[in-house]
């Protein structure tokens, strides 16, 4: 396929979206794509010797450093599979925070890679461009893994059986609605991973999968209440709550405020509510706010449909 | 409601069918019922001094004594909810051989509450059926587990996301046939218990419920593909296999000949494996009897559909 490369297009730009992962109680096996906050990429490309320059019109100050970049790494592993040699130039303007759990290095991988497939028409299939994006994965968090980058790719509720070999299945739901409340600490996915115990119970292992199995139906069928009462984490949660200030009364105030359920966006520290409509979403989010509010920690709030087109291309 | 009751009939008889509970990587939470084989069970009640008697006409050898019978035990939680006393007699002539793997007892203690529901016009919704046949499995197992059961009474596949409180999901399905081998060799539920590890590691979880998110997502988009990837156990299987002889070497043999998957049915020692067609699951059935002919171990082997319907009255 690569002898046919060409450039069809010298500049592309994409609004990559935020994701959540991990879904409860889907642990590394699910995620789903938000309509706001999201990323606007735009890539240049121009034959000539290889390379990659970026620049960054946001606050963040990530490393400019191609080799140090996920956008520049998961664009390099793009670039490996082509047959002639590229001078690519990205502008990147970032909403994501990094480290918010909302899937900010994902929305960077995912969106560079599906430009650069639209300066070619498209030649890689969803999985091969996951693939190139894991490497910027990668970079970001020392794993391999897709539960961030398959919904922003494919957009919607998205399934991960199986990270080797890859297996993404993209599941059908109803209308669903989160509300996302990000307070402004930093917590680091190594400490956010060390955290957790490399051994389980298996009785609460099962419990996990019950309610795994529980929302996949939900979902696939469109019960409400069953994928309420299966948004349920009793292995990951209790261990990584603790580093989440207020978690567990912001919680408690969105589901008596009507919530369907949630719980730590990807390894946090956002915290994210499933709801049935907008006008729920909303709700939950001034319950959120309200109890939020009574610390003094920083904090932003997103009310965002499920998104269910994942990287679009805007221009 | 229970003041209400009333007998409507003097006699019902039902076929109970046999189960296959775990489905691989569901375990304790996913079962299917099958066509064959089943159980005949004729329940005859009177008014007049509380009483249960039992006649078995099989040759299992099962006790008559109520309290320490399946089906009396489950009958005496089903007439604890009414508020007269009957008499009952029981003649049940089962087929389905206990030990099997192919969920003897559930079909005896689902059989007898679904007969004993159909003797007062059904008054019983099939959870409150469930839970008085829970007994029945705890006097047979030790514990209260619905995965025999819950497929025995609905029909079909079912999941079972959680126990307590009971949460029954019906899962709608492709066609899908099965093929057992039940070698006659006595695996004790309690042995094939306690072989298992109390602990397992996450990572080992994490597989796993990323294949039971890939088996209820494949039943319900009716992807036989996916249904196929997703029939992986990697927590189970490794420990209980060693139970059954040449276990991997019929997996395999039926693999070649096209099935989609398998495993353990129950906690063994039958194995089964699942079909897209009746074609299929007949070659399937080939291997596995060439395969078990090289022992000297007696076995039986059926095919059937998975049996929509569950216990049924026949008369």
């Amino acid at each position: 396929m690569s002898s046919k490369l060409k450039l069809i297009k010298k500049e592309v730009t994409v609004k990559s979206p935020g994701t959540v992962a991990n879904m409860v109680c889907g642990f590394d096996i699910m995620g789903f794509a938000l309509e706001s906050p999201g990323d606007i990429i735009t890539l240049r490309a121009v034959e000539g010797n290889s390379s990659i320059t970026i620049s960054n019109l946001d606050h963040f100050n990530l490393p400019i450093d191609p080799y140090s970049n996920v956008m520049g790494v998961s664009l390099a592993a793009f670039h490996k599979a082509l047959d002639r040699e590229y001078q690519f130039e990205i502008i990147s303007e970032k909403t994501i925070k990094p480290g918010s759990g909302l899937g900010s290095s994902a929305a960077s991988a995912a969106g560079i890679v599906v430009a650069a497939n639209a300066l070619f028409g498209n030649p890689f299939s969803k999985e091969e461009l996951i693939s190139f994006a894991m490497e910027g994965e990668f970079l970001a968090s020392g794993s391999r893994h897709a539960d961030n980058l398959a919904p922003c790719i494919y957009g919607g509720v998205v399934l991960v059986r199986s990270h080797s070999p890859l297996d993404i299945i993209p599941l059908q739901s109803p209308t669903l609605y989160t509300t996302i409340l990000h307070p402004q600490i930093e917590v680091r996915t190594s400490d956010s991973r060390s955290i957790l115990k490399k051994n389980v119970l298996l009785k609460d292992a099962i419990t996990q999968w019950g309610n795994v199995a529980g929302l996949v139906a939900g979902l696939l069928m469109e019960d409400y209440e069953l994928i309420s009462r299966s948004l349920h984490d009793v292995l990951i949660e209790p261990s990584r709550s603790i580093l989440i200030p207020l978690f567990h009364e912001v919680k408690h105030a969105a589901l008596d405020a009507g919530a369907l359920g949630g719980g730590i966006s990807g390894s946090g520290p956002s915290i994210f509510m499933l709801s049935k409509s907008e006008q729920s979403a909303k709700q939950v989010e001034v319950a959120m706010i309200n109890m939020y509010s009574g610390t003094d920690i920083p904090f932003n709030t997103y009310v965002s449909r499920i998104n269910p087109t994942g990287v679009i291309v805007i221009g």
